[in-house]
């Protein structure tokens, strides 16, 4: 047996134990969102810590942020000259509210159906521990790696990453590397394996629109001042046209336009349009003309309400004017949009067609640039050769709709590209009641990663 | 000294026992609203049967609905061919929160700086003791009444008179009379005698926007599908051009326009419109073009957003595209324009303009038809003569942007129009904190209803 075929049979051997231990990790309570659970994350990140060094890094270590710890590990190769893989994770959770629509405690991992049900097992725990297994299978068969590896494991992911940048920032030299490594993204279908290669940006504000002092009768005052609550829906009404085209003059300025060979491609991947608006329950698509959904999701912008309030919204009927409304409103960006140029165009726009009779006020929430992993880069064919070797099956290349700042700051601040070669599903339910992880993609996971290194330590010049 | 000398003089002598016994009124916690005070509104409705017989009425009863209940009372005259006086108000009130707000608890009296502080002072228990006193002023002054009188005091005005109207359908020999008198509105201004002529109707509705089953993310959905909230914010928006104009087809078609001789007297009324919006805190009035803001208020029908909401409104961002949105819209009716008429106005421009993509619906919540008082009819210049006569100055006639649906009825149901000679003021914090009533506009309205008894026994025809 070759000593690549040693660790895949000892992954393949030790199946029961990885999950038994991530089930330990899964245990403990990494809510970031919530302070009352910040020991917990601290646990989280010492209960890493610990684990890397019973795997065999040569490092590892909790350090303080001014938030939640990162957990830095290592594995320096004694040869010189090999190159550097540096790992990403996040080990903090969503919160799990509303907790009684889990059908399991979302502490306590349940396996049914061949999936791994608790709360952080698709994102980003399950995830990340496939990158440490994967090691852990290397030092155990051939006591070393192929390639000198980092990782660099975040517990702040889910509230916006504040302290990151800076970390990475601060510890260029420590984080130094070739490429880097994400599993935080999902397959396009079960059975589809996938690398990711383009990420949305994110332009998050909210609009905060202030009339009377206080609310008002709407009998005595109805028709004679301007209502926030309708000058805030003007405002967002006045952001697009209603063929979903964004008004804001500039916006669209810097959006690299799709390839042909990128449109190509899309169309030939297994999705039926009328299938998934059925599954979404929604009785067509809508959004900006001449796109397809996949190219809307994936490759261009949007300006989206992510909430609204004002007024009485009780049972019955209250006849309030109210003081104030407000809209929580954000925009996915896409290469190569800049989040703080598309604040500025939205907020000379919102000046422009405020309506009489109110204040409006434009509050920056958080911003994230939008990624695209260039296809020729050679750890993308080393990437897609391990998830093939770790699945069976050559993965297809897509992007996704979502955001994962860090990708743009590993770009900016590192100069290195990432492979995202999530494993997850796209009904997974990572911020939902009964979040789960499919069993069989965690193993080949761990089996992807693992030759990932190798495939790495081939394909990347020394 | 006059018999009406003797009912006025006895009036003032009596100012304290007059505020004492509005006290023990004030006191009982009818808030008809909140379920657990039934039995406080139903204990006050057996006081006020109580207090009717006390002064000396003839009859006085609480009569069940299926609802609060509704206390009738009566005084014949003994003579044949006197005209009937009706006299409507309601015992319940409105909720007290937020409590912390109040300077003093709001079922303790208080007096601070001649006002009485409690909630139901002014609206409406302070303003329909009035009438008590001063029917009690004339038995015990001169032994009888100027007319006949009866009374008719609701316990449920304040959760929308629900079960009023088929009350008077089914009691109309008993109600049956020759005009109605109704303290339950606001002078103009502290100092400004008013009788209001003319009220606003009402058609209360929720727009309820339907997306996709369950909140979705954002990054992985945005841009492909109707989002719910951005649907309601549009509809909001198209229902009104920015000048104010309500783009809903037929909606002004019964609209009566403001007479010449209206407009006139609203100008010479005192009102500093830049004074009113920086009490407000607004920058400046807004409105239907053509219009000033008492015309806005007094006399133009409005739409206007009550409540809006759908999606996250907590602290910081979160990504997710709601699955449905809503709005309260009321609109402010003015004669002759008609609640079902109007609802299926919107019902029909709503259909019409709904985005693709989502399910629209429109719910009914209640309506109440507009009011305008003959300003011709006999009852309007006695109103007139007895106000002067409580107050030693002439009233003022004005509108309100208000509603009264039972002064629709009135007219539709026993075919009499309604005298409104309330005594509040614009600022007395009705639905609010801290309601009070002016004791010098309560005293003056106890002489004002006694005069009134004596001005329609001379002005009606037997």
């Amino acid at each position: 047996m070759s000593e690549n075929g040693a660790v895949m049979s000892l992954i393949d051997l030790e199946r029961d134990r990885h999950v038994e231990e991530l089930g330990q990790l899964l245990r403990i309570r990494s809510i970031s969102a919530l302070s009352e659970h910040r020991e917990d994350v601290r646990a989280c990140a010492q209960w890493l810590r610990d684990h890397m060094f019973s795997i065999g890094l040569q490092k590892a270590e909790v350090r303080d942020t001014s938030g939640h710890p990162i957990v830095y590990g290592e594995w320096a190769h004694p040869e010189p000259g090999r190159p550097t893989v540096l790992v990403y994770g996040h080990y903090d959770v969503q919160p799990v509210d509303p907790v009684e629509l889990w059908h399991s405690p979302p502490f306590e991992p349940h396996v049914r159906d061949g999936r791994l049900y608790a709360r952080g097992s698709a994102d980003d725990k399950g995830q990340l521990f496939m990158h440490l297994k994967a090691v852990e299978a290397h030092l155990k068969a051939r006591g070393e790696l192929p390639v000198r590896v980092k990782f660099l494991l975040e517990g702040e992911e889910e509230t916006g990453s504040e302290h990151l940048d800076a970390f990475i920032e601060e510890h260029k030299e420590l984080l130094a590397c070739d490429v880097a490594v994400i599993s935080d993204t999902s397959w396009f279908a079960q059975g589809v394996p996938s690398i990711t290669y383009g990420l949305r940006g994110m332009a998050y504000l909210q609009l905060d629109v202030y009339g009377p002092s206080s609310d008002l009768h709407s009998g005595s005052f109805g028709g004679s001042i301007m209502n926030p609550a309708e000058a805030v829906a003007r405002l967002i009404a006045g952001l697009k046209d209603n063929r979903g085209h964004i008004l804001v003059p500039g916006f669209y300025d810097r959006v690299l336009p799709l390839s042909e060979r990128e449109r190509v491609e899309f169309r030939q991947l297994p999705f039926d349009e009328q299938e998934h608006m059925r599954s979404l329950s929604v009785p067509e698509g809508y959004g900006e003309e001449g796109y397809t959904t996949l190219e809307r999701v994936w490759a261009r912008p949007t300006l989206e309400v992510n909430g609204i309030w004002g007024g009485f919204s009780g049972e019955g009927s209250k006849t309030v004017l109210p003081a104030e409304a407000h809209a929580k409103i954000s925009c996915r960006l896409v290469p190569d949009q800049d989040p703080d140029e598309v604040y500025g165009f939205i907020e000379s726009y919102v000046r422009r067609i405020s309506p009489p009779g109110v204040r409006v006020e434009v509050r920056r929430m958080h911003g994230g640039r939008p990624a695209l992993v260039p296809l020729d880069h050679p750890a993308m064919d080393a990437a897609s050769r391990a998830v093939e070797r770790g699945f069976g099956k050559a993965p297809v290349f897509i992007r996704a709709g979502g955001s994962i700042p860090v990708v743009a700051s590993f770009a900016e601040l590192l100069g290195v590209p990432t492979v995202l070669m999530g494993v997850g599903l796209p009904d997974e339910n990572a911020h939902a009641p009964n979040e789960w992880l499919l069993l069989e993609n965690y193993h080949g996971g761990i089996r992807s990663a693992a030759a990932l290194l190798e495939e790495l330590g081939r394909a990347l010049p020394a």
